[in-house]
């Protein structure tokens, strides 16, 4: 049965690194005593070791141990073998390509979808849907495909944001981007404000989070989720 | 001998389509009595003919008459045969994709390169550079290469934003983004502000309009370029 969190972001504004998340990480990771974590989105271009490494210090804090997926021979066992998973924020482009590159992205669904519990923040989150065609990041690097995990039959956008009315910036809104998604492809999109994730479990992929969601449907006008709604029929 | 204007944005917030380069363009296009625009990019996901619309009646302005690639048999034919090239902004990923599939690459090169006048704007100007690595766009479709037509021997970021120190939103400013493309790719990128182009003429690259540009390369901190800087050595 799938047991995954998808958060919007890691961080939130004034807060620490998974801060707002680790009372509910506590509970998700109950059964987990060591963390297998995949630092390959790399935020900053960071180096694998120093990223595990700030993801270890946090999750010392509610007595789990965490090693890196890089300190792996063999990626696949080392998915294969994990208690627990999670994929950090960073380049999308860049995880997706790493991910292929070490040709995990079956084992990664397989043991996911038989229950691993897993959680994915920002790019991590990414990864969730269809396909990482909604990311916000810039392409650093080329993917072999765009194709993602499916953990969920929709796209994610996270750290959606709303537009600015006060700007002056001729750049694209978030919301007009998302429709551009829809003018080539049919799968909706649920825009994740910072401080949202989502639930899955098993069949049911709820709201959390105290903020409405954005969900864009091809051919439909934009709609507010609110919090606790069930989205498993969404696809 | 090249002669090409890589603007940052087709329009100025208060200003319409192409306003502000109109006088410009005039010049630039002297000798060219009909433009072949090249629509691919769909801002909004808006159609070929409807772009190519848009773009017809601001040219007609300064009596040229406009052609849409999209409306001739042979892509590649159109191409050698232009007397004049605009590409348009919109979505890079769209754009790439669909100067891969009509096979007009080398082309477009090829006719800049022997001196065809070229503008590009937005999504038209990020592939004037050696690739598309630093668009701002969604990646909303899959190209077949993120290789662009590199007429100058570095990377362009359009729509160039400084970050909003006030605000509160944890996604990555623009310049955490340019600089994890270095942490992966060798080439400098220029940001290029909204009001600013590059003019190309022959081997001399110059920065135009009233704002400085910012510079972004490999291990060194960024700088800021003021106008008429000469950027030809810039590799």
């Amino acid at each position: 049965m799938k047991n995954i969190i998808i958060a919007s972001t890691s961080t939130l504004h004034n807060g620490s690194y998974l801060e707002y998340l680790l009372p509910l990480l506590e509970n998700h990771f109950k059964k987990v005593s060591t963390i297998l974590f995949i630092p390959y989105a790399r935020p900053g271009g960071i180096s694998h070791d120093s990223y595990t490494d700030k993801v270890r210090q946090v999750f010392s804090t509610i007595n789990k141990k965490t090693k890196g997926i890089h300190e792996f021979d063999n990626p696949t066992e080392a998915i294969e073998n994990a208690e627990g998973i999670f994929t950090g924020g960073g380049n999308t482009f860049v995880l997706v390509n790493e991910l292929y590159r070490n040709n995990i992205i079956d084992s990664l669904e397989n043991a996911v979808n038989k229950g691993t519990p897993y959680l994915g923040t920002s790019a991590g989150s990414n990864i969730c849907g269809l396909t990482m065609n909604t990311t916000n990041d810039m392409p650093i690097v080329y993917p072999p495909s765009f194709r993602t995990l499916g953990f969920v039959s929709f796209n994610i956008n996270p750290h959606y944001l709303d537009p600015d009315l006060n700007s002056t910036h001729m750049g694209e809104t978030r919301e007009t981007r998302i429709n551009e998604f829809h003018s080539f492809n049919p799968q909706p999109v649920l825009g994740l404000r910072e401080g949202s994730w989502l639930e899955v479990k098993g069949n049911s992929i709820k709201l959390k989070g105290d903020l409405t969601a954005r969900l864009f449907r091809k051919n439909h006008s934009p709609e507010e989720i609110n919090p606790d709604t069930e989205l498993k029929d969404l696809k």
